[in-house]
């Protein structure tokens, strides 16, 4: 049976959790005081509540979450989570942070959401494909065609996440390409897999990060690997593309370092 | 009477033309080939929109907006208009770009609205004060208080935006605080209105980028000048802080460049 109704109940179960703490300006202002940490409690509460419905729903399933660890893990099945990617992002009220929510079958990425409350959005794939839900209606994800390095539209959090070597590569991509956009986190792999964006690029991704949005990226058309290009299950500096083509000019270039 | 029922009419009328046109992934593809371009269209009508219902309403009224110029300007009241502030974001599929729509009155900007239509937030001002519509419910804005440089949230588009000796300046600012956050055009002085940033800096503005904002935050509690500590509704390098003194602090560490 096809994952997404699954992914659509542990998103609705961690949206329970993350969007009442979401602008609680109160309590952000009291943490600095107080030790009191909203969005640490929203990221532990979130993963608490997908957990439990792994658990009763598929004990034999193994768990890696960014917050309670590892459960499990030599499960044929593990589920990776990250409650809130883009902590940074909810902090400052900005919504394109993410409660991400990925899959591993002996190690590959194969089921994955990316649920922003907030918006209403959800990107998620399955073995149906890659789908969105949200403001104008349920519709495949599918990345965009046919653009060449130079017309991309290039997404990455910060430069600033770059080690300095690979800070002069990545400032050329940037330069080669028609517009870089910074501040995204893993919106910016939802916008790609929509066909809004073209490459995405990251620097030391932990497997929460990235396992959710890999097939989503995947089976809306794009590729993602390492920027080493292998895959990019276990996360490190990752790269994705709308197009193999795509994927293959900016490795390209950044092998040329 | 408070110009905040009208501003909802302007944005209302606003996002009948760009949220249609918002995502619309077919039109950007076309764009690249046959010069139809959806953010231009959007800008274009949206601010065609505004203004026949200024002119309609307040035919004595000035208008001065990007993409259809001045009209009337000696008038002692001037609207000005920014239909799509952060075509970027809105060509990339995020949702922090806005429509602006300020009211000067010989001169002050009074009264003005920031509208998100695809997350449904409007963050307006008039003589009643400042407010917030949207998800989460109406309520007043009000700027973070109490917060020091160290603790602070400080945004800007893109550093690069900085000519060479202001970007020097703009890194020992971003040095001296805690979170610095990019991408995020004018969403970024709403979150400071709405006490989830506590510090702005952007280079380079044109009136239409900040005249509807400066009322935002000044009637949510913050201070908003150029980098010269001018009024800002010319536009130019300009920074909102939160409180009067982290405005002060920030220009001051400004200064010592």
């Amino acid at each position: 049976m096809p994952y997404g109704d699954f992914l659509k109940r542990l998103a609705a179960a961690a949206a329970a959790e993350t969007l009442p703490r979401f602008r609680r300006r109160g309590l952000v202002d009291n943490k600095l005081g107080s030790g009191f940490d909203p969005v640490t409690e929203a990221d532990r509460e979130a993963e608490r509540a997908i957990r439990a419905l792994i658990l009763a729903e598929h004990p034999d399933h193994g768990i890696l979450g960014e917050e309670h660890g590892l459960h499990n893990g030599d499960a044929r099945h593990v589920w990776v989570i990250d409650p809130i990617d883009g902590t940074r992002a909810f902090i400052s009220g900005l919504p394109v942070w993410g409660t991400l929510i990925g899959l591993t079958e002996d190690g590959d990425a194969t089921a994955g959401a990316m649920s922003q409350p907030f918006t209403g959005e959800l990107f998620y794939a399955d073995e149906t494909g890659a789908h969105y839900e949200g403001p104008g209606g349920p519709h495949p994800l599918q990345t965009r065609k046919g653009l060449a390095l130079v017309d991309a539209t290039l997404f990455t959090t910060t430069p600033a996440l770059f080690t300095e070597a690979k800070r002069a590569l990545y400032d050329r991509l940037e330069a080669a390409v028609r517009l870089p956009r910074y501040g995204t986190d893993c919106y910016a792999f939802a916008m790609l897999a929509a066909g809004h964006a073209d490459i995405v690029v990251e620097a030391g991704l932990q497997p929460y990060d990235i396992v959710a949005l890999i097939p989503i990226v995947e089976k809306a058309g794009g590729v993602i690997t390492t920027l080493d290009g292998e895959p990019a299950e276990n996360g490190g500096d990752v790269i994705a593309a709308a197009t193999p083509r795509l994927h293959e000019a900016a490795l390209e270039l950044w092998r040329k370092g």
